[in-house]
C-alpha cells in the first residue's frame, strides 16, 4: 500500500514515526511544507523538511521535537559572544552539518527535490521526503501589529504572538508542482494530510499550482487528520488563529476548509462526532502522546481506510 | 611607529603575539598570505587570516597554533557520521561561526578587505589585518609524486609529503595590489617579513603585482626574520621545500631569497653569521618558545631598526 503525506513539521513527524512502524518505508512518500523555508548566516533553512528527516533517520531530539538530539551550540555561541551576532534563530552544531551540505549542493545548481533525496540517502532513509516543490514559495503572515512578517519571525522572533489577519504563500502563481510530487499523488493508493497547521502548515502545500486538482482527481482517496482536540490544539498556534481569522476552533471548521479535497476526516474521539455530506469521518485517539499512541493511529488510520473497498 | 608585517599562519603569529605587547595595536598592519585560501563546504576558508586573526583576538588555540581554544568538532563529526562526508579540513563549532559570517557578508559583495575588517573590529582587534590581495590567488604547488595540488591537498591531505618541483601563484598576473595594502606599505616606519616559510607563506604575498616595487620604494626599511635555526625549520616543511629546490638550507639561501627587497635581516644566535653586501644583520634569539621570547623578539628587532637612524 503506497501512502503519500503532506505534512509539516513537528507535529506531522509524529505521524511519520507511526507510519514508519506500520508501513514499509519504502512505500512511503512525504510531501512536506517549505513555505517555512528562509536564509540564514547565508544558509538556505529548510525547518519542516528537516524535522521529518531526521525523525526518518532516527536522529530527532524526542523532546523538542526538531532539531537533532544531543546537539551543543558552539557555532552560535561562538557568534554570538565573539561577533555579536543575536542566535534568534536556534542551530545546533550537528544540524549545521546539513545546512552546510544542503547550502553546498545547492549551489552546485541541484533543486531542492534532488539535494533532499541525496541528503535522505546519505541518512540511509528509505522512505521518499519530497519538498512540496522547487520553487520557493515562502509563506508572509499579515498582522495586527506587525504589518506583513516573514514566517520565522512569526513564528520565531515573536513567538506566534501577533495577531494574524492573513496568510499569502509570496510567489505560488509562478511556482510549478514537481514531477515527484506529481508522480507520488497519481501513484499513492492513499494520500493522508498529516495533523499539522492547516494554515500553516498544510495550506502551503495545498497553495502549490495543480497540487488540489491532482488531490481532486486521485485515484487514491485523501484523509485528514484532526490537529484539533476537543477545542483546542495539541501544540503551537492552529486554534489561536482559527479564532483571529474568524472561524470556530472545531473539527467542522476544519473539514470545511479542506473542503472537496478530502473524501475522509479522521476525528478524535474526545471531539464532537462530525457530520457532512460526501465526507467518511471515524473517532480516534489522535493524541499522540506516545510510540504507541503515534503506531496505533497510523495503523487505524489505514486499517479504516482500507475498509472502505469492502 | 607604524610597523606593517609581511606574514603567513602558524609561525608568523607568534612574532604577531610579541609585536601586540611592544606597539601600540593602532600602530601594527599584518598584511596576510590569502594564497592557502580555498572552499570547503562551500565556504572560503582563510586559514592564515583566521590564525592571525584569532592570535590577536586572544581566541587562538595555544597548543596547536590555529583554530579557536577550547573548540569542539560537532558539525565535522556529524557530516561524517550522518552523511559520510569525510573530514579532511579540521573546522571546529566555533570556528565554523568565522566562516558563516565571511560567507555571508563576501555574498552580499563586499571585498575581502572590507570583510576582514568588519570581522575584525567585531572582535575587538584594534590592529590592522589586511588580506594581501582582494583577487584569489591560489597557491599551486608541482609535486614529483602528484603533480599539481591545491595548496590544501599538499599541506594538510598530503601532509606536505609530496617532493615540490616547483610553486606557481595562479592568477597572480591579474590581481591587483589593494589600496588598504599599498596605504600600509607607503606610510609604515618599519616593514617586517614574518619568520613564515618563505616559499607558502612570503612568496604569495610577494607575487601580488605591484607589491614587490612598493617594497622596494618604501621609505621604511625592510627586514625580514629567519625562519631557519640551525639547519632547520622550527616547524613545518620550508628546510624540506629548500632541499627539494635544490638550495641550501641556510640562512645566506634565505636573504638571497628575499634579494634586494630586504634592507635588514634577523638571523638567529645559533646561525653563522651571515656576511652580504648592502645588508644589515643582526643576531637574535629568534625562537619564540614562550611569551617572553615572542616579545624579545619583537622589542629586539624593533629597537635594533630605530638603531639605523642614530
Amino acid at each position: 500500500m503506497r501512502v503519500a503525506v503532506l505534512i509539516g513539521g513537528v507535529g506531522g513527524a509524529k505521524l511519520a514515526s507511526g507510519l514508519m512502524q506500520v508501513v514499509a518505508p519504502e512505500q512511503l512518500t512525504f510531501i512536506v511544507n517549505t513555505g517555512d523555508d528562509f536564509r540564514h548566516l547565508g544558509l538556505k533553512i529548510c525547518p519542516d523538511l528537516d524535522t521529518v528527516m531526521y525523525t526518518l533517520a532516527g536522529l530527532a531530539d524526542p523532546e523538542q521535537g526538531w532539531g537533532i538530539a544531543e546537539d551543543s551550540t558552539a557555532a552560535l555561541k561562538s557568534l554570538e559572544q565573539n561577533y555579536g551576532v543575536e542566535p534568534w534563530f536556534r542551530l545546533g552544531d550537528k544540524d549545521l552539518a546539513t545546512h552546510l551540505l544542503r547550502a553546498q549542493l545547492l549551489r552546485r545548481g541541484h533543486s531542492l527535490t534532488a539535494v533532499t533525496d541525496c541528503l535522505v540517502q546519505r541518512l540511509g532513509i528509505t522512505a521518499r521526503l519530497l519538498p512540496m516543490c522547487d520553487d520557493e514559495i515562502p509563506t508572509i503572515i499579515k498582522t495586527e501589529q506587525h504589518g506583513e512578517l516573514g514566517f520565522q519571525e512569526y513564528f520565531v522572533k515573536h513567538r506566534w504572538q501577533p495577531i494574524v489577519k492573513s496568510i499569502e504563500h509570496k510567489g505560488c502563481e509562478r511556482a510549478a508542482m514537481s514531477p515527484a510530487v506529481s508522480a507520488a499523488l497519481e501513484t499513492a493508493d492513499v494520500i493522508l494530510i498529516a495533523p499539522s497547521n492547516p494554515w500553516l502548515s498544510v495550506a502551503p502545500i495545498l497553495a502549490v499550482p495543480g497540487l488540489r486538482t491532482a488531490l481532486k482527481v486521485a485515484d487514491a482517496p485523501v484523509v485528514a487528520i484532526t490537529p484539533i482536540i476537543a477545542g483546542a490544539a495539541v501544540k503551537g498556534p492552529t486554534a489561536k488563529i482559527m479564532a483571529e481569522l474568524g472561524l470556530d476552533v472545531s473539527e467542522a471548521a476544519l473539514a470545511r476548509f479542506y473542503g472537496d479535497i478530502i473524501d475522509g476526516f479522521v476525528n478524535d474521539i474526545r471531539n464532537q462526532p462530525l457530520c457532512a455530506d460526501n465526507l467518511r469521518t471515524v473517532q480516534l485517539n489522535t493524541l499522540m502522546m506516545d510510540t504507541k499512541a503515534k503506531d496505533d493511529l497510523a495503523r487505524n488510520t489505514l486499517e479504516w481506510i482500507a475498509g472502505w473497498a469492502l
